[in-house]
């Protein structure tokens, strides 16, 4: 992958991890480099997004293996990376774990997820040209096996095709982009409305179920 | 315009965005060329607006053309600086979109508006000399039609000459100034405030209604 | 008074912005030259704290009188900041303006005041040797009145000697210590406590009246 | 102690001071030189943690007291820095004082500590490989006795040989690790878990006890 690729995730890992959002190891980036057959640029397992290195990155095949014989283990969550390249066509996936996004994961779990509807900031979601718009936020319960998290991700975003992101409960975000500019807005995007809806309830918690 | 204007625009971008009042490609900001006829100089559509160039600003007449034949378009939402600038006789307008003014413009859209009394930091607001001051608010209901939405600020500030600012419902805050710098310190206290009103009623989110 | 004093003063104001303790123009900062007469060097009226520049300081008189024949007008808070440094004999007083300060001052107007009681962060306070100790935090009503405010100050520092801080409904903190890096901690000491205190509502707004 | 040490904490002491997690005069930090007979390197007393110098280190023995014979005072907080890398066998120590962790410490303080359970952020603690865990926060009442408070930490840790933290009502955390790198880790992955705690009674204060 090209140098300019992994400068941006490095510098987009250092301002995530400042605004809050890829805090300890948490966090996962990656950038399709061909799709015949699929190949995706990762980061590396459990390295701190802060503060990421240029040999901190690698390339996986199709089913999340190394494919350049190096001894780096890709991201645990490679899987879930390849479900939604697959899926949504995207170029490129960033998953965060912020407090606004795991507070509201965890809320609306029963529901299967929440409606972000009446936001002009929606209008920053690829696609969406009016803050006339109901977005579904699904939410996925957490699970360690990341094989059963990446086939729910795939069926749900082929049940899904127009959502812009999945929570995963008490986990974090992922989103996605026709590039990674894209997908850093959809990061920004998400954040505001997550923060905006929590300090709503925060302000009329009795009237919220 | 003067590249200073242009600088001072990027500075405030880079800080507001670090604020959290432009996120996406939110906000929009512009300042009066000439008058005579009217001309605005203003941010150019769809920007980051955190890192802006000098080559993201245009300049456009009375009606929200761009007047210099380059293909850059104005913001889409150019006819309400046009409004604001036009009434209020501003030479500075900003457009931001902050969570608390967002939130705020969503509980209280129902009433149109709301009051801010008593603070101090409402002298703040150019001509404000005492705390004992009621500040009225507004809020218009968000559209995408810019035109109908302008002409709905424009009957709006004709009936109170006297505000600071409008909110746009779930979209955030216009406000602005005899100068540049008068309007961004606009900013900064209407922020302040709508945070401290925030704040409050999560205090005591019981007695409110 | 010597360029090291207002070199603190700029980075003092400039840090107190970032962290919104001096938005707009509010807060003043007042450093003892000498007794016999009294002199203050203080920030000059209507700056911006996060900005200031060496020639934005000056010189009053136990009166508040610019004692240097410049036209640089004084904070119009200056009496307020003489009558600290005679009742409590502190050589620096700061008055920072933040939305926790605000909305305390506010929530707890009527009875006066409010206590802070069993943090170790009080240790941060001047004299405090143990967190089992009840910090008094008078507020006074605000006034556009200045005479009237550092006369109502000065009574309220006699009557309670043993106060680190005052504050002014919905205007924010007054705090001194015994030079200016005392005065700058308590700064930030009671903001914290601040902080604690008003996050501790939000999280039971049931339980307090 | 090699200055590389020094040089962490120096850069962990201005980081946490940034992030709010060290105010004041508050934390400490402390890293084992020896085991044979235990030595310590430790913070002096009453340093200011945004900005610390390496001549604000110092050696202590298993008792607490100065190794080197120079004046430098070590922190108040020796003792249970000294229970702490005991009974855990942690190479490192870190005392923060952060607001959410004061606030949730006194919430918590009758019923001895909380449960944090089900968050992805806990495999941030070493050990931890699912967030199907129930990590207990346990809470020591506050005292200005640290012999006193050391003792009780010695015996809590024995009891609780799995918590990753303890924290002092109204007073902040003690947290600790294999190597420094560890224990900065669990500080913010701490910190994280009780703003997510926190924001999560805020949204829903109703339903807590």
């Amino acid at each position: 992958m090209s140098s300019a690729v992994s400068d941006t995730l490095i510098r987009l890992g250092s301002e995530f991890h400042r605004r809050g959002w890829v805090l300890g190891t948490s966090g996962n980036f990656s950038v399709v480099v061909d799709r015949n057959p699929l190949r995706l640029f990762i980061t590396a397992s459990s390295m701190d997004k802060g503060r990421l290195l240029p040999e901190q990155f690698l390339e996986v095949d199709q089913d999340g293996r190394n494919t350049q014989g190096t001894t780096a283990r890709p991201s645990a969550e490679t899987l879930l990376h390849i479900a939604v390249v697959r899926v949504t066509g995207a170029e490129a996936v960033l998953h965060t774990h912020s407090v606004w996004s795991t507070v509201l994961s965890d809320i609306h779990a029963q529901a299967g997820g929440f409606f972000i509807e009446g936001y002009e900031m929606l209008k920053g979601l690829e696609g969406i040209e009016t803050h006339e718009h109901r977005e579904w936020i699904p939410i996925l319960e957490n699970t360690q096996d990341m094989r059963a998290l990446a086939s729910q991700a795939d069926a749900l975003l082929r049940r899904n095709p127009d959502v812009h992101g999945i929570l995963i409960r008490q986990h974090g975000l992922y989103t996605w982009g026709k590039n990674l500019d894209s997908a850093a807005r959809h990061v920004e995007i998400l954040e505001f409305l997550f923060e905006s809806v929590g300090r709503r309830r925060m302000m009329e918690p009795g009237i919220h179920k």
